[in-house]
């Protein structure tokens, strides 16, 4: 999916960017590709990203693709530090598509955003004929405001950054597994789909100067991590022990033959601070009822660059590669 | 479908909205729905609008899939007054799609943008299973600057404003029936397809204190005046003599059985100005390409509340009603 990200849209799209008149827009072919995009508009700093979500099925422990669709594009945008503001709502419907299945979906959507503080204020309903889409496909774009002072990006990543991690491994995308293959989970594995833009705002208030953040959506820990290496130039090298994964989700990922580090999340994120700052921003999120036992569980080096290695107890290290293709079809 | 997004997600959102921090979002519920929602963060006024395209064929004479998708939301914006700024792009593929139509299509955004002058910044991709979808569905979001002093809603309107139309009505719905029907229309039934940013900076120009602006994409100029009629509490009343329809056009929705009123436009818009500055407006209109024999083609009226009403030469009067259900599915 990536690939084809950068080999098709990015290069397209920023042609038509380099002509711009020089404002701040940061997702530019040069630069790396971020959750959401940062660009100056009449003095204001604002963060601009969209998603679809296609998640199959449309309700599943823990959540639904109403709040994945609000908390999804919220967590784009607080991982550039910004204050989610607004949010469109744009819904292509399969014809016959069960209207009190479209409320219920609507309502998780007004509940998630009423909670997160965002207002929907701009939407669309396209209808599509039987056999042509699937139930119910949302697509949530965003604006949020980014703080004075903050800068977060890949770019700004140092070798000696500690890496810190908000929680366990694995729900989201093993919980939507547990349901597609019957495997009888569901009652322990509950999706971790939430919001992270009050504990990112209660992080950036313990440390304006945070460096990089990004959530582990599709293709987990280890897919983001293996970007943002290849991005920021450096090499990451990981404490297995650190990294915490509930039984639940290792006993579902052992029958599935599954890596929880390549596995969904959709209320976890990785931030990239220096080791100064790390015990200060580790307090904070400890404090923070959307962390869920978070911990140091690396720190970048100047060796390897662009490669991501795990130490295990016993002392020995393994590459953890990006994976190619994807592990879990419409987990989002 | 006008009637289902009212029904169910204004009500839903707008409870939200409610609770804000009084802010001013234009889309809550006690106010009239528009292309865009208005909002102002950090002291600027922002246009925001999404729109998804699900278009079938993905190619039609004059456009396709991805042209329609940058105008479409360029345009959403355009109708706040909003200079057009930076756009989202999302694609949802189903799994065989071909790359190289997906090459010309992202290639077709690509120089769409570069020619209205926006960026875009940030996109995603999904892919569902064959049978899920329909080689492709692009939502597009976008981001604008209304500009100082400009105020552009449905309140504005007053009994006396006089409607502008921008050029010939029903290219765009008729050139997608033409291929879809197999007419054989195609070589002179060319879709409208067009930005229209460029020719509302200069109506604006000549006159900021336009009242209203609509484009007439699906339901064609009789939905969208019959929403405006609806919203502003005004009757509407047209010289049929005065709206331009071409033979083609003409011909093609006879043998269809159609009325070119509610055929959908993509790149005509109404306007609702003064009738101290309508010859103003009208002349700056006829020196800009992107409209097509722009013409006055009637008033707003104390009369007849929330009705629209066309006379023909002879004098007699009609009423043209709001469709229940959509003429024309996907065509847009």
């Amino acid at each position: 999916m990536r690939q084809l990200i950068e080999a098709m849209f990015l290069p397209a799209f920023a042609e038509e960017s380099g002509r711009g008149t020089g404002d701040s827009g940061k997702q530019k072919a040069e630069e790396p590709a971020h959750d959401s995009a940062v660009v100056e508009i009449a003095g204001a700093r604002l963060a601009f990203t969209t998603d679809t979500f296609v998640v199959s099925p449309l309700f599943f422990p823990g959540g639904d693709i109403g709040k994945l669709a609000v908390y999804g594009t919220v967590n784009d945008l607080a991982m550039s530090g910004a204050k989610p503001l607004y949010l469109s709502a744009a819904a292509i419907l399969e014809e016959g598509f069960a209207m009190e299945t479209l409320h219920r979906i609507i309502e998780s959507m007004a509940a998630a955003a009423r909670e997160v503080g965002v207002r929907i204020i701009t939407g669309d309903t396209k209808v599509v004929d039987r056999g042509k889409g699937d139930g119910i496909f949302i697509n949530t774009s965003g604006i949020g405001l980014v703080p004075e002072g903050v800068d977060i990006s890949p770019n700004r990543i140092q070798p000696g950054d500690m890496i810190i991690l908000s929680g366990d491994l694995g729900r989201h995308g093993m919980a939507i597994m547990s349901v597609r293959e019957g495997l009888g989970f569901e009652a322990n594995l509950q999706s971790d789909c939430a919001s992270l833009a009050g504990l990112v705002e209660a992080m950036l208030a313990a440390d304006k100067s945070i460096h990089c953040l990004r959530d582990l959506t599709r293709g987990g820990l280890a897919s983001a991590l293996n970007e943002i290496a290849a991005d920021a130039q450096v090499g990451i090298e990981l404490e297995e022990s650190a990294i915490t994964v509930t039984d639940p989700v290792r006993s579902a990922c052992e029958i599935l033959g599954l890596d929880p580090l390549y596995v969904a999340n959709e209320g976890r994120l990785a931030a990239f601070v220096t080791q100064h700052s790390a015990e200060k921003v580790l307090d904070v999120m400890r404090k923070h009822p959307a962390s869920h036992g978070p911990a140091i569980i690396g720190k970048v080096t100047k060796e390897h660059t662009g490669t991501v290695v795990v130490r295990n107890q016993l002392g020995s290290a393994r590459i953890v590669d990006m994976l190619s293709g994807e592990q879990l079809p419409r987990i989002c």
